[in-house]
């Protein structure tokens, strides 16, 4: 397999979705809203772990493409819970890709405190050789959420997937400190908002 | 007018070319040939210039999206004459934009000296209030092309367009040696692509 | 005054400490280590903040460069509150620039239930005219601690210093909140670390 | 040999580099000054490359930080032949690195044609294990001898050092129109320069 080719437009997709999704976010600031986005950030997913996702799913080759849909990934940190709906309908509205599947690990959260909303996507990049649609996984999280699954990542891949039990626990009392944090910050989401719609209106007259 | 409202799509289409653009030369390097562009530039048109060029030419306010098309600009540098017929062929496969116009100042070089190929295109942007279309300039040059030009655009700049004539003529002998070493290298081209495209085969095998 | 002029030395120092602490992060990187540091962000002092702090402090023009500390302003993010200490040590031992001040919310939290590790220095920055010595402010904290700081600067930006009570104590829980969520890291902290520098080892290889 | 360790400070040297020469680009445009540097590159010479030079030169492992020179090189474009002369007195006079050789190739030109001045310094870098001094090559050219200077190294890289005579000639030709293009930009150097000296000025003020 010529990796770097294969890889060339996933890291198009990212680079592109990144100036997208940042720009939105400028967008927000010039009209002196609160901005739902913190911040974004984008991988392409390495070939390692591409290839132990295919080995563990049975996915062969040919099938990489349409079957691994986290090779290109974007995520999305928000300040607030509310905010990542808020994204979701922005996303739903564009022209310039297809949704082909949601999933709301909010209202559902995973069995080990996992929160994310996560939307797979066809996006067209145009290539020295024409148009390509490629796959690309889009995470939208609070920032208590991508805090609390950045930890998760690193202990899931130490220990292959199989955390042990005690370790376990930890985690999902951290998971519920995280969710208590984004609960009382929904207490007093109004208030900064609004305090953010003044600063920004205040910059933008500076 | 609010001009950070108006300007704000045509701040974002110049990121989404310039990320675009760039991604066209990385793929030239993965594939280990001799890549068109050298570098990108782009910029939003100063509102003091937009403004005196609208007075210049007489353009209302209404028409100022239709009328200038230079607001948002995006500039590629070539090595090479023969690159920039290579990469306007590429701009006219893409799907992503229209073209609505093409000048060729390299074959008509212009009373002044200046050379460079220019196509006004339409690039269609999301916005948080839905998509628009953006009028857009590309300006495609030779290193020693663009070199000139900046020098001009300067001279213009202080004199408000009426150079005097001592200049003018130490400006087109400067234009006539610039052309003079874009020949020179055309008589190396081949022997450079032919070296580039061994020295990109060997940095991906490293 | 000439405000660009007072500022350039101020931001170019920002631009020179976020390029080398951003160093030491890749270092611990390479190192297979986990890294104390999450991120680095810097800014300037916007003109209004600094004549307000002025006003405030009853702070003369000529005084600006020793009594505002924090015109030069970057802020270091860490995962776990140990990291922070492991910082200061690093900074402490380093010869580019002089401390002038330490300051730790941390053992000693702010009333307003505010926590970060505050660091004066002296930093040399070359400029066209010579050698000049900037007072800059270097704050360190968790992820949850910029988390919430970042919320209360909005609120006591909006309210003028002056939040209400109500607010206020909503504040509070959200603080107690990001200070349980710290608590519960630091109970996983070993195993992230040690799973952390397995995932680096391991990208080192591929 | 761990290249990955060995390697890291130099890249660092680079970074720290190209700020601090931006940031005096940026310096001379606040005061609305013709600046003397046009762009800045920096590259950290890649493994197989020092190991031919090794090789070639018959330098032991032990000797390559003081006897391969140009490990960490930077390179400062500019637009005249007199901005060269300027940007080497600069750095003639900052205290943060120190001058360990300058070599003029423009008024002593290769035979090849190459024409740039170079400036070999040692640079204290802070890491996490103490300070380093790193030798660091800095190349000053004009855009015209950097883009000779491009085309020659490809193809110095093809014919390994041993470029046949009949491409030879065709360089050396190439070589002459580039310092043409260079002596007729230095009699319009100072109506651009003051042209830029006016444009900068405006666009402070608007």
């Amino acid at each position: 397999m010529n990796w770097e080719a294969f890889l060339a437009p996933y890291a198009q997709v990212v680079e592109e979705l990144k100036v997208k999704l940042k720009g939105m976010r400028a967008q927000f600031e010039y009209e002196s809203r609160h901005s739902p986005i913190e911040f974004i950030t984008g991988r392409v997913k390495p070939i390692p772990s591409i290839l132990e996702k295919a080995h563990r799913k049975g996915i062969p080759e040919h099938r990489f493409e349409d079957d691994i849909q986290d090779i290109a990934g974007v995520r999305v940190v928000c300040q607030f819970v509310d905010d990542i709906y808020t994204i979701v309908n922005l996303l739903r509205s564009r022209k310039d890709f297809f949704i082909i599947e949601e999933k709301d690990y909010i209202v559902e959260k995973k069995e080990s405190g996992y929160r994310s909303y996560h939307m797979i996507i066809k996006y067209p990049v145009e290539t020295i050789h024409g148009e390509k649609r490629i796959v690309t996984e889009i995470q939208i999280r609070t920032l208590a959420m991508n805090f609390w699954a950045t930890n998760e990542h690193s202990l899931n891949y130490k220990y292959d997937g199989q955390i042990p039990g005690k370790i376990k626990s930890r985690l999902k009392r951290a998971a519920e400190a995280a969710f208590k944090l984004d609960e009382e910050m929904s207490n007093i989401k109004e208030e900064v908002q609004e305090a953010q719609r003044i600063f920004y209106e205040y910059k933008r007259k500076h």
